[in-house]
Parts: C-alpha cells; sequence; structure tokens
C-alpha cells in the first residue's frame, strides 16, 4: 500500500492545479515523455495504443464513406507553398524550413508540411483530366510540423499526429455535402467512441482555415471550462483549383474547375479525453479506445488456484474484449492505483471467497462502483460495465457542459458570467463584424468558438454594439 | 479492344529495357506518381493499399512476438546524432538539416530522422532505470529521409516509409536472441506473405549499420539477376548504451550497460514483388498483399441478369478474400488488361452461357491458365486458386534464382559467368580480408551481398587472394 499512496499523491488534483495536473497525467499513465526538442514528445506505448485505436475506428468510416488512403510526401518546395496566398499568408510563420542536404545548400528550400493542401493540389492536377476522375476522395495518416512558440503535450506540439482528409469533386453542392458529411462523422467519432459531447457549427470569417471558404468545427468543453477544437472540416470552393490550375473536361467536354475539401482530426483528442473523462486517480479511458478495457487483478494470489482460476477468466475475456491481467507480485492496492492513474474503464477482482461462490467483482472507472457478478456470465456483465462507462462518462461530460454555458446578452453579463461560474461556453448574438469578435476578446478574454448550427434567438441585438444581431455565436477561451 | 491494345503497348518490355519497364508499372499500375520534389513521390491509393497489407500483416507478427508500437519525434538535434561517432559518420552526409523554424534561425540545427536509433536511446536512459524495465521491444511506423542522389520509386527515394524496431536488453544473449528473431520474421513474411525467395545472412564488416556490431539481412534476387536486401537487423552490443550512457541496475543491483538491436523494414518491398513477380503485362501480386485478390469482370454484360448474378458472385466472394467486380461500360478486353496491370490474383469471369451452365471462369494472374469452375462451391475454388497464384509464384521466382546462381573459384570465373549468363549471385570463397572484397569488386562489378547462414565449402581459397578461405559470401550488383 506504500506504493499505491506514493503513486497517488503524485498527482497534482485538478482543482489545485488543472494544467499541472494535466501534464501529471501524460506523464504518470505513461502516454508520453519529453525529448531535448522542445514541443516533439515521445507518443509512448499506452499514449500509442490509444491513437492506434481512435484510427482503426476512424479510418473504417472514412472506407465506409469511399475514401481512399494515400501517402504524399513530407516536403513542400516554397513556390509550391506560396500559390495559393490566403494559404501561405496562414502557415510561412510556423513552417519549419530544411535547407541543406547533406553537406549541400539546397537551391530552393523545403518546408517540412503544415498541411499538405499543395501538395493534393499539385497531384491533383497531375492525375485529374476528365470528369471521369472525379471525385478523388483522399486520406492520409501522417505526422506535421507547425513551429509553435508555446507547446504542450498533444494540445500544442511541433510535430503532432493526425489524418487529413483532401478531396475533389465536379461541383461546388458535392464539395460542400462532403464537407458537412466528413463533420457528421467527426461528431458520432466524437460522441460515440471518445464519448465527448460537441457543438457542431461553422468558424467566423476570422477564424476560418488559411485559404478556406468555409470552415466547419466541432468544439468541445473541457473539465476547466476551456473549449477544444476537436475537428474541423473545410470547403475551398474552387479557390486552390484556380491557383494550382486544376481543370477538368465536364460532361459537356468543358475545361471546369473542381471544388475541393479537406478535414483533419489530429492526436490533440487524446489530450481532450483527458481534460473531459480524468478525475484525480488519472485517465479515465472511453472503452472504445482503451488500450485496456477490462483488467483482471487476483487477490490473494499466492493461495492455491487464484492465479490459475485468475488467468482462466482473463482468457475469457479476452475473446470478447481487450482484457489484460496483473499477476505481477505488486499488492492489490498498487495495482488498483496503477490501472486507476491508466484509465482502464473496468477492473476485475477474483480471491480466494469469489472463487468460492463462483463470483468475481466488477468496478468501473469513472464512480469505482463494485459489482458482484456470477463468473457463469462474466462476459456479458463485462460488456454490459463497458457500455455503462461509456454512457456515464457522456453524461458526465454534457452534464459539465451543461452547467458550464452561460447566456450573455451584454458585454458587462459576459464578464459577470465568468467572474461567477468560471470558464465555459457564452452564448451571445452577434451582429457580424469582425470589429465587434475581436473587441468582445479584448474586454473579456473570450474569442469565438464558432456559430452553431442550431442556432437561439437569444435577443436581437449583438452582444458588443448593439445593432441588429445575425447569428448565436459560442464565445469561450480555447486550448 | 482499342484501348486494351493502347495500355499493353505502352510497357515496355522487360528484355527491352528493365529500368523503364520498372517505372513503366509503377506508373501505369498507379502505385506511384512524381511530385516536384526530386526522390519524393506520392503513394497512390492503389501503391499505399498494398504497403496497408504489408504493415497490416508484419504489425500482427511484431505484436505477436511481444513489442509494442511507439512514435519518436522526426527532428534530431545534430548534438544528439553525434554522440555514437560511426552512426554519425555513417548518416551525416545524407541528412535534411531544418535550420529555421519561422523566419527565426534555429540555434542547434535538426535533422529529418534518417533513422531514430539516436532517439530511442535519449528515451531509453529517460525510462530504463531498473532490470525489471526490460526488455524494452519498441517498434514504430514512421518515414525517414535520406538525402541520396540518385533515387528510383520505392526502391532509392529521398522519403520513403518504413518501420523501425528498437530493444533494449539486459544481457547480451538475449540482444543476439531477438536480432535473429526479428530476421526470421522477415523471412518468413517475405517467403510465406510475399512469395520472395531469400537467403539469410550476415553483412561483413565493411557493409554493417553505421554502429552496429552485427548486421543480418535477407537478400533476394530480382527478375534482373540483381539483388536486392529486403530487411536488415542489427546487434549493437552495448555500444549505443556506452555513448549515450544508458546504464541498469541489474538484479544484483549493479549499475549495467544494456544491449541493443534495431531492424527494418521499408517500401522498397514493394519494388522487390515488383521485380520478382512482374511481367510484360504489369504488376504480379503476391495474394497475401493484393488490395484485390479476386476482380469479376461481367461478358456481355448488357444482357439481361448478367450484372445482377456477376454482382452477386461479387458479394459471396467478398465474404472470403477482397474482391471486387468491374461493370464499368469499359470492354472485357479492356478491362482483362487493366487488372492484370494490376496484378489482380484471380479474374473471374460471368457471362450468359455460364450462368446457363451454373460456371464461372476462374483466370490466375501469372499464367493466366483458365479453369471452369461451378458457381455451387465458387469460394473454395477461388481461395484454391488464390494459394496455387502463391505457390506458383514463389516457384518460379525460386527457379530464376538458381539459374540464376553460379558458382565462382577464381576472378576470372567471376567474370566468366557474368559475362555468359548475365547478372545473379555468385558464390564464392573469401578470406575474411576487406581488401579482397573490395578488389572483387573493382575487378568484377559484384559486391559481397551477405555471408549466408548456410554455408558451402566451394574450395578452400579466398577467390580473389587465394589464401585460405573463411567463409562463402554472396556477391552481386545490388539495387
Amino acid at each position: 500500500m506504500a506504493q499505491q499512496k506514493k503513486m497517488v499523491d503524485a498527482i497534482t488534483s485538478m482543482d489545485e492545479d488543472f494544467a499541472k495536473w494535466y501534464t501529471d497525467v501524460c506523464k504518470k499513465a505513461e502516454l508520453i515523455e519529453y525529448t531535448s526538442v522542445k514541443g516533439c514528445m515521445v507518443i509512448r506505448p499506452y499514449g500509442y495504443a490509444i491513437w492506434e485505436n481512435i484510427q482503426s475506428i476512424l479510418d473504417k468510416m472514412f472506407k465506409e464513406t469511399g475514401h481512399e488512403n494515400v501517402c504524399m510526401p513530407m516536403f513542400i518546395p516554397e513556390s509550391l507553398l506560396q500559390k495559393e496566398k490566403d494559404h501561405v499568408e496562414g502557415f510561412a510563420p510556423e513552417c519549419a524550413w530544411v535547407t541543406y542536404g547533406g553537406s549541400e545548400k539546397l537551391e530552393e528550400r523545403l518546408c517540412v508540411r503544415p498541411t499538405s493542401e499543395t501538395l493534393f493540389c499539385e497531384h491533383f492536377k497531375n492525375v485529374v483530366h476528365s470528369h471521369r476522375d472525379l471525385p478523388k476522395l483522399y486520406n492520409q495518416w501522417v505526422s506535421v510540423v507547425r513551429w509553435e512558440k508555446t507547446t504542450r503535450p498533444f494540445l500544442r506540439s511541433r510535430e503532432f499526429l493526425w489524418q487529413e482528409g483532401h478531396t475533389l469533386h465536379a461541383t461546388a453542392e458535392e464539395a460542400i455535402e462532403e464537407t458537412e458529411r466528413m463533420l457528421g462523422v467527426y461528431t458520432k467519432f466524437c460522441q460515440e467512441s471518445l464519448a465527448i459531447p460537441v457543438v457542431q457549427g461553422q468558424k467566423t470569417e476570422s477564424d476560418k482555415f488559411a485559404g478556406a471558404e468555409r470552415t466547419y468545427c466541432i468544439e468541445a468543453l473541457m473539465h476547466d471550462g476551456k473549449a477544444l477544437q476537436a475537428g474541423t472540416s473545410h470547403y475551398f470552393g474552387d479557390g486552390f483549383a484556380r491557383a494550382f490550375d486544376i481543370q477538368f473536361s465536364n460532361k459537356e467536354n468543358k475545361l471546369t474547375y473542381p471544388h475541393q475539401t479537406s478535414w483533419g482530426m489530429t492526436t490533440r483528442l487524446i489530450g481532450a479525453i483527458i481534460m473531459t473523462h480524468g478525475d484525480d486517480n488519472g485517465l479515465v479511458l472511453p472503452p472504445a479506445v482503451a488500450p485496456i478495457q477490462a483488467i483482471v487483478v487476483p487477490i490473494a494470489q499466492h493461495k492455491e488456484g487464484v492465479l490459475d482460476k485468475a488467468a482462466e477468466l482473463k482468457d475469457r475475456l479476452a475473446k470478447v474484449c481487450r482484457a489484460n491481467i496483473d499477476d505481477s507480485d505488486n499488492s492489490p492496492g498498487w495495482k488498483f492505483a496503477e490501472y486507476e492513474m491508466k484509465g482502464v474503464p473496468v477492473r476485475v477482482e477474483i480471491g480466494p471467497k469469489d472463487i468460492e461462490n463462483n463470483q468475481c467483482v466488477l468496478v468501473t472507472r469513472h464512480n469505482r462502483e463494485k459489482t458482484i457478478v456470477s463468473l457463469d456470465n462474466v462476459e456479458q456483465d463485462v460488456l454490459k460495465k463497458l457500455e455503462e462507462v461509456r454512457q456515464g462518462i457522456y453524461e458526465s461530460a454534457l452534464e459539465n457542459r451543461e452547467r458550464r454555458t452561460y447566456v450573455a446578452k451584454t458585454l458587462n453579463e459576459i464578464t459577470e458570467q465568468l467572474e461567477k461560474n468560471g470558464d465555459g461556453f457564452i452564448k451571445a448574438m452577434w451582429c457580424g463584424d469582425e470589429e465587434c469578435e475581436d473587441k468582445v476578446k479584448e474586454i473579456t478574454g473570450v474569442g469565438s468558438r464558432c456559430i452553431p448550427f442550431e442556432q437561439e434567438q437569444l435577443s436581437d441585438k449583438c452582444v458588443c454594439c448593439g445593432k441588429p444581431a445575425k447569428h448565436m455565436l459560442y464565445w469561450g477561451k480555447a486550448y
């Protein structure tokens, strides 16, 4: 028990210092380790296994919606990056530049991709000629680099893993439909697989992706009341096609510019999982992406028959979920703390008395509820518990978001709400002017998160200037 | 049929120009496309799907042998790369260097990983302290960059995809065992999944990986008689551990240096597949990694009932293998050529007469053999054909290698064999001196490929200097 205590003591509590709690969890749950390159981390086996599960579910959803995986180079020549004016303006300041190959200075410097629109455009120009070549529905799983000043594991790192979808369509309608479809896929994935409730909406003009006509996003609210953008889906119109001179002959044999989209989700989803579901004992993992869904802990394992029975139980569970056993010589208490830290959704305890009674104890991670169940149908009971965890953590997260979502009709009300209740989403009306958007941020500290698809008519006046309101916005501080 | 002709005409024949045939296949089978960065290619959906299948089989084999996936950063600070003397000497000349982050010059330049030993060592130093932390059995799937002068798709590109295993062990014995185990995994994978026969052996001193004590390898012989290194497995001893000051307290509580390995396979395997199995009609894919294993081609598809029956057939086959249907309005002849080009192992033809007779026609890609089978057990028949293709192409490849493996006892005999028979493996004895190794290459043009595990006593004299021979070597020209 001494070790258990040590372990639990080692985490800062959320209320004391949320930022410190977050990095403690990242380190103690063995998700990451720092390296000598600032902002670049090692994703350790346990962290990477979460990412592999995220990949596997999303990849299946992408393939079911007709997408194919490809792989573009990681280098973009400076001249290629510059072809679309808004795009280069957005990304050049945070590019990492390769200037030497071996001992030779390159004739043209290459940036390490911060995103790959320009590479896909170059490729599309090479392979798309006729309407028969459309649509192109591509995705790639790679890492990208953005030279950020301040960095935090998963949330903002100089290199991060992601998937980037890039699609090309004959018409604007099809491209818009795709942009919306993929936002829907992201929403479904976040809510069902990660148990993270999200608000779907559109970014304001000033907050769009560099080069996009529209940026859709899903926004989640973390435990501390700060918002996190969990995924984005961009509609480009034919802007990139014109910049890169991509044309196809349509059914009437006329040269036409195609319409384009891109959409991405990143390893920051792991940060979102930590900050949405975690608690003072560590991680709480959504079952769908948990590397271990059920951990069997033998009690009094030195007693005859316990280890055998526990191993048998683990083998049975391994047929229906990702089950493991810890038969090391650490104490049960140490193991409890260890797997709570690692966020394993269901703990399965089995000791001599349980064996005698043909039973075991199931403990769900998020509420530490204990249930004694018969060994006869233990597989079904564990699966039921996994679903209970998923629902339970989704409901807690939703409850947290609702409790922390405030309505404000004036700038003063924004400030009052934040002072009284702490950070959260502010719902407030907006006239549509960038000037007001900037002013709200300057005065109250909260920025626009999105124009939600589900609009409400809170008042008919802009929260800032009092002129007629166009949209209700979600505002908040963001990661 | 006009289109079919056009397609087939467009490939250079192997005998006419093997190198041109190779790049023709890469392009026409839609595996890759060039980009504006020399030596960096787009891996297109069909090519990437082959890589995904390779990944999926290998990844399972790695996990079954106890390995976990991780992800290291892509950047290595110059000072970190320099810690192991031999290693930096080997890799620095081909590093791509990042010197700017945004508009700021970096204090220390970073190389884009050419391989990740140094990053793993830095990490091992952080996380390994006790014998309880060992072994560490890690792997990662990433891309690496080596600034090559001459480049060819898959075979030698500036950026390529690979997996790199990195393991750390308490003892030399364990590490050597791991090095050999992973060479065994590679051999099994190449021979069983890719149907490529390989020679297992050890690299000579001059040909070792930079920083390794021993490099094991598997060597395959391509259709043109040139050798291709298909995978390597390195034993490092404790050299890196000493350079990076990685120590652990062993069971006797004494600080000890651990022993290390690394092993890798790359997208050049796709090049090996092309050059081992391909023919003048294009790719021939080993069924285990073929994106489409069986393609259903309806014959006279405008006739009533044909498309329905073909779709039904495809659905049945899709339950047992990766099956697809081409119901486009291209002619059957065009489709035959298209899927031959793409190397689909089994073509399934079904037309009005077949339907009448409750049958279909199976055509195996490698030998174009036609078999008429009943629709009753068509799933089993297609699976049998897939296994026939695997065996058939393995046997052809083995036959090609044996036909092109020559014995030589003198330098003259090497030259004579090459002149008479063309390129191939030369088996010849060697005294063990680097001087002789260099001289053989200088005079005959063939370099040492490996010291095969299966030694033969061809003579007792070195093929070059006539002094007592230590090993039989395989020699050859290599990709």
